[in-house]
């Protein structure tokens, strides 16, 4: 594991929680490097985590810490966990915020994080990011095998996540998330896509508003135009050149898109 | 000293403000490491950041210098000092940012920062932290003995923070802060507690509510339902599981708490 | 070229996507030390990177790489530029967000980021900060010769961006930024003040208001004085002390500023 650890938290930016994480780490490292990932995660929003981990931990070297604390369930039987999904390593409570990355790799190894030995002596019960994860972490980072953590576990926690329905023609699926744009997110793949633009006159509806065809990127529509378009992470977004279609359409993470096409 | 540099500002995150005092201080140090605690204390609230440095600064390895720049007087005669707290070593305007802290460890060594021939070599009357305090920093991070800086001082200013009232059975404290999730933490300590917890039945009044007894912690509640807490800081703490103690009780910073118990 | 390289978007704090970056960053060179200006430009408002990265990037050591992705035109036809502008180096989209920088300073070296040799394998149509400026920064922090990203351009993409009308004892200019504090920061600068200052007896006209005579600092008037001053930058601030002059005034980014004396 490299020395290379990244936090993401729902404490909201200039948190003096965050701060705490990272003097622990660099106390115990002083050669780690801690980078900010987000921690403005909506409070307990363990979804929205699950999503912003997904969209950038995959691009970190190889061998990357990743922290993520988000934790409605705080001092409850809810366990603590590494797991070693891709070439990234993760802790996190056991609470679904893996479970988009899950999708996409098969776990490699999960484990408890259950020895005492290796967070801080005095445990609290409403910060385990500090006394816990964090120490965990720091070293996990030294070259701590993670087998010392805990026992072993057969699986992680998973949210249910609905992919969408592909039937013939037609695709239904739902905005995932919106980024600061306004751009919709939805959970239709580009491959989902492929048949229908073969076909070609591919046809969206959000929101009931229809948005024919698909557009390579935002700057080539007039302000103010909505287009359907694939994303930067392979996924199809709905867009309003320089404004908001989140705002415009009035759509929120769940909002129904379809795609269909002539057959 | 060490070469790990924490910044606490008011500038708002994302200022050029903040990103011009870490570039001087990696001209001057480029083995300087940089760490932001906060940029977000509300605009010249020094008990805002006195807070945030008392809940972070303490967690960061020995010998870590910690800049403070939150500064309604800048231009006027306040003095800017450092001052050896703890294990730490902090630069500040002279305006009480260091209460909280100077109110757990007398402070070891106080200097005001006078010298300027250890600042740059032009000196606005808007912007101390990057003129004079970025610079020092780095100076410090290179080895520059504190006693360069300028004489010793014999105190640092310090603001009035009343702590609770323990008479009796009854404890009369209030809101000191509220986080991210709305979790109101008061300025009375698990210790004060105690007694109260040995007898059983402690109570807990806070904006016209009654709190019977205390909670372990976040998750063992319903959601929406009121609880008291001590906190990963060893505080009382008034919190709702998954929402808002501060919006469900309007309490804001001051707010009266009260805890008693059958004698 | 330095290790250093900072990063300045409008994906907001705590964006994947400004997380995506550093990792890519980090892959390629394990020894970069990746530094935020800013992810709060507001979406698309390439006017106010340009001010961001002139009141920033100035101050980083001589070397340093700085990224700056705002970019309403991503996926069209607009080209994408390494500029080397005083002793700083820099890559962005060519639409205007170095103008500022380039007042000041001629630009020594442009070339077109044109050679996809150093880019991901695969770039999306809406994400070229990702795909292709983060790596290509990695390469130059490594070693690589600008030379090689592509072929030299002339120039660079300038916006409109007019200087106050001086004429005789009076000075036209205007609000140019507004920082988080509330104060007007004009486009004015300390020596075209300095004949009405020699002369004495200095006014500014903003937003219907007569301010007399510039101040030293923000402390020394009562709370809620509007008070002109230079700022920390070198222009003329319009400040209110201990509150905002932006919400006092009803200012607004080009909010007309005039300044006289008497001849």
């Amino acid at each position: 594991m490299s020395a290379l650890i990244t936090l993401t938290t729902d404490f909201g930016i200039g948190s003096p929680y965050v701060a705490a994480m990272k003097g622990i780490i660099l106390g115990m490292n002083p050669a780690a490097r801690v980078t900010d990932i987000s921690h403005e995660i909506p409070p307990q929003d363990v979804r929205h985590a699950a999503i912003v981990l997904a969209e950038s931990t995959p691009w970190f070297p190889a061998g990357t810490i990743h922290v993520a604390v988000v934790d409605p369930g705080v001092g409850t039987a809810r366990r603590l966990i590494y797991a070693h999904l891709g070439d990234q390593h993760y802790l996190a409570p056991d609470n679904g915020v893996f479970s988009l990355l899950a999708k996409r790799n098969r776990p490699i190894r999960i484990i408890e994080v259950a020895n005492a030995e290796y967070w801080l002596p005095e445990v609290s019960h409403t910060f385990h990011g500090r006394d816990i994860l964090a120490p965990v972490a720091a070293q996990l980072s030294l070259g701590l095998e993670p087998e010392r953590l805990g026992p072993a576990l057969p699986q992680i926690q998973t949210l249910d996540w609905p992919d969408p329905v592909v039937t013939g023609s037609r695709i239904e699926g739902a905005v995932r998330w919106i980024d600061r744009f306004g751009n919709l997110i939805t959970n239709i793949t580009a491959s989902m896509l492929a048949p229908g633009r073969s076909a070609g006159g591919l046809t969206i509806d959000c929101a009931g508003r229809e948005i024919a065809g698909l557009s390579a990127c935002y700057g080539q529509h007039p302000p103010g135009t909505l287009a359907g378009l694939v994303g930067s992470s392979g996924y199809l977004e709905i867009a309003v050149a320089e404004s908001s279609a989140a705002r415009m359409l009035e759509a929120t993470v769940g909002t129904p898109v379809a795609v269909r096409w002539q057959p």
